[in-house]
């Protein structure tokens, strides 16, 4: 990944100078993606400054920038913006990222953009508005080519070389006599035969397509598991209405996963973009609640237990290790449910095996540990080997449990329609603590004082 | 994502009847991924035997199969055959899924499968695999069309026709007289410039590349924010030796971030190929020694408090909130870090500040938190006002040096150059239990029966 230290310093000292000039022939020649990179490091008066140089001086950066800039950075460059500014940044770029970004803007401003943009252009993006966020629809673009079957390779040539949609026309699409996609071909077979035939006759008529409604994520699957650098869109009636483009499929690809490590541990990739501390906490708050509560419960819990406690208070000390191995192995059965399930590499159908193979293993381990910690555990308490006993089968109870609820609670999830990833690890490590404080208070005064 | 179950069930059903002809004639039409996904949920048998009808009567559907299937599968297939029958089904494929999966061999098999195959095959698939694994050059590919700057844009169009690479060719490499990487265009800009023009006037010059040693992780980072749909890979004097093409950095991508799912919940995704619970258990059994060696030392730790328990036995009730909210805190500041440092978001430079906000929030909820548990403790305690400040202000320490310890545990295991991501969570909830008890025993001892 390219250094843009260098870049960062050169910008500030050529702010500072007021070589406006100097600074906008620089940022012209740096790579939208470098020059986002740079103004992350940027502080928020020179970034502005910056921009507005751009916006007034060279509009194909100012919007290559605006594309590539984390939205919450976006939102402050823009801010304050007169919308007849922002449409003429906007114009630039293509409909879908445009229709990102629109949707984004306050509503009142969402209106004045599209009509500020050309005709064409704003159909375009309305259409693309029209469809819910993260679905195919909201993510595809209206820029592709298509053409109707009886179409020759030579005239198909032709219509490649004046498609303005430019650098992504990999595949050319074929569609029959009510617009409904019958084919498609990539641009290099068209190269290779001659250029009389018609498309029909060398089309492969065996095209993967998707909805427009179909959620972003398993539009992902799709083109990860076929292999393919574009993705058809149809409706309802298998009319082609829009392509999604390898390079947004692997943006949603790694929105996802980030999404959902952020998910699991309790928290939101919103968190990503708000700078300020008080902003993520707001957005953790509510997930740790969970954990708190769980807390306070399992507090009154062992409050309950507290004449065995007094009998023997060493049992204490083994409160964080049956809860902590707990903790640990459902967060793996939780982790591996989660991944699987997002990947598609367990199917609703398989979920049972995998439940029951994270059961065997923790059973397995529990086993293991158990032993190893009711050996320990004799000399630590002084009270015999039942004493031991006892300790190490809470342990491996409190394991064997937590492997069930950390890979059933993502199913049971999924089921609910809900995301299987939301907050797994608090509510899992929570629900473990508790049950673990069961499970060793239960064995512990059956065994130990006879409660 | 296609339902494979009426596939598996026809199967099924067809090696029952032993009809051979019909099961060849349905396996060949269908997609080498979804024949991959069906082979999954036959049993092992019914797996053998079809593969061995599609080995002797199709072999580019084996090949499809063997390419796209999970390589604990693959191994399990080619268990047993013969090394020419191996090659036979091998020759069809791509370089560099051949080098994928010769190197998954036995060291024994592998000379013999690449002396096996055709010259040039097996000269192409020896030099991918003289890179390590995970690196630029053990992934790319050597079929990429690459021609001089002085080339004629016609002639480059009939290179592209000739071209065996297949489906894969979108843009056409520009090398000069030493074969150092010097332009590139896409085959789309290749149809709309006159005939007669040479590369060198019409290619771009700004080619981003990889050198052959980079880590794969690292080519994804920059063909995802860069765009591009393949990366060419050059050695050190800059001459082109490969490509690296979209589909591979898309499995690079997914498989990249299930690693680091699994490995910071503390196992592999070796897993997920090993269908023996005793595998997994293996695989998990030393993280967890970790978590339990922290929970043994943490025992000795309560006992050594065991005075002050005896005296306050209601002290313990908040042993699991306090251990069990650190770790929460803790996992998301790993997991923040941990994300950031793997897509490239968070450059080394800025993990301090990354830090700093960890730690911020975590002052923020451990404040809210830690007022919230005082007020509950002091009724559950019962022994005034005292005794609920200590146990807040245990909970805010413990959340603090959570928050700590979380997001600066990754950044000294990459400057050790050491994957960040590995067992993070065991590790970082384990140390946050005996930071939490100690900070739990000093907070209390001292303000509560002034130990």
């Amino acid at each position: 990944m390219k250094d843009v230290t260098f870049l960062v310093e050169s910008v500030k000292k050529l702010l500072r100078r007021g070589a406006t000039t100097h600074l906008l022939n620089m940022l012209t020649k740096v790579r939208p993606q470098d020059l986002a990179e740079a103004f992350k490091t940027l502080d928020e008066s020179e970034r502005n400054a910056a921009f507005r140089i751009l916006a007034d001086g060279h509009l194909p950066t100012a919007a290559g920038l605006v594309q590539e800039i984390h939205p919450t950075l976006r939102a402050d460059l823009l801010r304050g913006m007169e919308p007849e500014a922002v449409a003429r940044v906007l114009h630039g770029l293509s409909d879908d990222d445009i229709a990102g970004i629109v949707a984004e803007r306050p509503d009142e401003e969402r209106e004045r953009l599209l009509s500020l943009m050309q005709r064409d252009a704003s159909k375009e993006v309305q259409d693309l508005l029209e469809y819910d966020e993260e679905t195919a629809g909201r993510i595809m673009t209206k820029r592709y080519v298509a053409l109707p079957e009886e179409t020759l390779v030579q005239e198909a040539i032709g219509a490649v070389q004046k498609a303005q949609a430019a650098e992504m026309v990999f595949y050319v699409y074929v569609v029959d006599d009510h617009a409904r996609l019958s084919g498609v071909m990539s641009l290099r077979r068209l190269l290779t035969v001659p250029p009389g035939t018609p498309l029909r006759e060398i089309m492969s008529t065996d095209v993967i397509s998707v909805k427009a409604e179909t959620d972003q994520e398993e539009v992902a699957r799709i083109a990860s598991r076929y292999d393919l650098l574009s993705v058809p869109v149809v409706d309802a009636d298998n009319v082609l209405v829009g392509i999604i483009t390898i390079d947004d499929i692997v943006d949603v690809m790694r929105e996802e996963a980030t999404e959902d490590f952020y998910k699991l541990a309790g928290t939101s990739d919103e968190e990503r973009g708000l700078r300020s501390t008080l902003g993520a906490a707001r957005i953790r708050l509510p997930w740790l609640f969970a954990a708190f509560a769980g807390g306070l419960l399992a507090a009154l819990l062992i409050k309950a237990y507290a004449p065995l406690l007094g009998r023997a208070t060493v049992l204490a000390c083994f409160i964080p290790v049956v809860l902590g191995m707990g903790g640990n192995i459902g967060t793996q059965a939780a982790t591996i449910m989660v991944r699987g399930l997002a990947t598609g590499r367990i199917t609703v159908l398989q979920t049972g095996q995998v439940i029951f193979k994270e059961i065997r293993i923790a059973l397995l381990l529990g086993l293991i540990y158990g032993s190893l910690l009711g050996l320990a555990a004799v000399p630590i308490v002084g009270m015999g080997i039942a004493a031991g006993v006892a300790i190490g089968m809470s342990l491996l109870a409190s394991m064997t449990m937590a492997a069930m609820v950390g890979s059933t609670l993502p199913v049971l999830l999924k089921t609910m329609h809900v995301d299987p990833a939301v907050a797994t690890s608090p509510f899992v490590t929570t629900a473990v603590d508790l049950l673990g404080l069961l499970a060793f208070f239960g064995l512990a005064s059956r065994q130990l004082v006879g409660g």
